[in-house]
């Protein structure tokens, strides 16, 4: 297993490569094309991660998981369903989560497991999707909540969903990972909110991407995010939160207090 | 007012210009940004005409036109309602609308005003959002309208109006355009299904602009489109269907016969 990352050295430089143990080994070329290690490799300390990837768009399911269906009563849907979060709501490990300035209402959090796709694909069998996928990363896939249902005739996912800095990816990808026995696990200041099953996905993976590639075409780089189960949550301003998927790593990111947001206007 | 275009030149070469005319006036650099002409000015019969601009994402409006929101009768929105098409959803004049593989439902039209972005804007007050307009084109906001209501759960909008080609944009982007005085048009076939005046907008293009851009970072190239008004309805394999906005042009496109598709996969 590989587990990629990107990221900005104290030069401001920014690189990609291969994390083994506390360094990276840098590669160079296209992070989906054989990219080819350079001679440098660096201590994982030293450097800013990036989110692993770079996005067109962001596919993020909802109601995919069993037992969330369960509790709401869903039935198990007949294709995937989705919302488009824009490839400007990337955040990446560590980053702060930004309150959208207008907005005082609740944010929620979701932990999900992330795809990312590593080649082109437009209408893929369900049998070649696996070899589209380049590997996994953690999401947290970060709402408005009362966006969401503010309007009675129309439902704003994009909108309660696609704010800047509300799709938390990272910290790496990992290639060859056996999603089918990890849990997602969500801790909000450090308590265990989220801890579920990834076996329990109504669509796998592989299936997710074959039938969305036959919505549009997915791009190398572009995440979809498997959907969230039980356990959704709000966060506080200033509070952090965990998404942990054994074997890929732990996505760390914080909602920016307000003294945060005030410093940043100025 | 300057007309916008992007073309393909018989040679495969990808180019931008400024159509003067029955010629294109090639510029070099940045649309966006301040662009130089270039010596060379090419007949416009001679080359392919691209979408004018590369959204890295299309919003797309719903309800913001007082004539359908009456007929609908729903109340106007308290803030723009949109959803996402991604940028894979693009397609140029003349460039055929293609079917996706799996649907034999009813595809659907919307003649519409699209807004293209001069720069990125996030957060945009409202007395600063028309400097943002970069120019103005026509927009055909194709559905796949037997998807959008699939699940009762679940209003699929990005999937039912993402699918590659269903975002026709074009045919240039008309600077210094005075929407308020203009109407969209569209025909099916030749014989018009839509007129409705722009002016019948609840939220004017710089409102949108404004509020969007509090909703996401808006970047250069992206559009709006503005939502449709009445007269909305389905489109057959291989009929054509043209929008037209008076001072931009006329965007004409094709939905893929069957013959068509079937030559596509051999």
């Amino acid at each position: 297993m590989t587990r990629w990352v990107r990221f900005r050295d104290s030069g401001g430089r920014a690189g990609f490569g291969a994390l083994d143990a506390e360094r990276i080994v840098e590669h160079e070329g296209d992070l989906f094309d054989r990219p080819s290690p350079t001679r440098t490799s660096i201590p994982a300390d030293n450097v800013e991660l990036l989110a692993p990837c770079t996005p067109t768009k962001i596919v993020a399911l909802w109601n995919n998981f069993h037992a969330l269906a369960a509790k709401l009563e869903k039935q198990p849907p007949a294709h995937p369903l989705f919302l488009i979060k824009p490839a400007t709501s990337l955040a990446g490990p560590n980053q702060k989560i930004e309150r959208p300035a207008a907005y005082r209402g609740k944010i929620a959090f979701e932990g999900e497991l992330g795809i990312v796709i590593g080649r082109r694909c437009k209408d893929v069998p369900a049998q070649e999707a696996a070899a589209c996928i380049f590997g996994y990363t953690c999401v947290n896939d970060v709402t408005a909540a009362e966006v969401l249902n503010e309007d009675a005739n129309f439902a704003q996912w994009c909108r309660a969903k696609g704010y800047d800095t509300f799709g938390c990816v990272g910290p790496v990808i990992a290639s060859d990972f056996d999603w089918s026995r990890a849990n997602v696990i969500t801790r909000l200041d450090g308590v265990e909110r989220q801890n579920y099953p990834l076996s329990d996905m109504i669509y796998s993976p592989a299936e997710q991407v074959s039938l969305i590639s036959h919505d549009m075409t997915l791009l190398p780089g572009d995440v979809i995010a498997c959907g969230t189960s039980l356990g959704v949550g709000s966060i506080k301003d200033g509070s952090t939160i965990e998404i942990i998927i054994d074997g890929i790593g732990s996505l760390v990111n914080t909602l920016a207090a307000k003294a945060d947001m005030k410093l940043r206007r100025t």
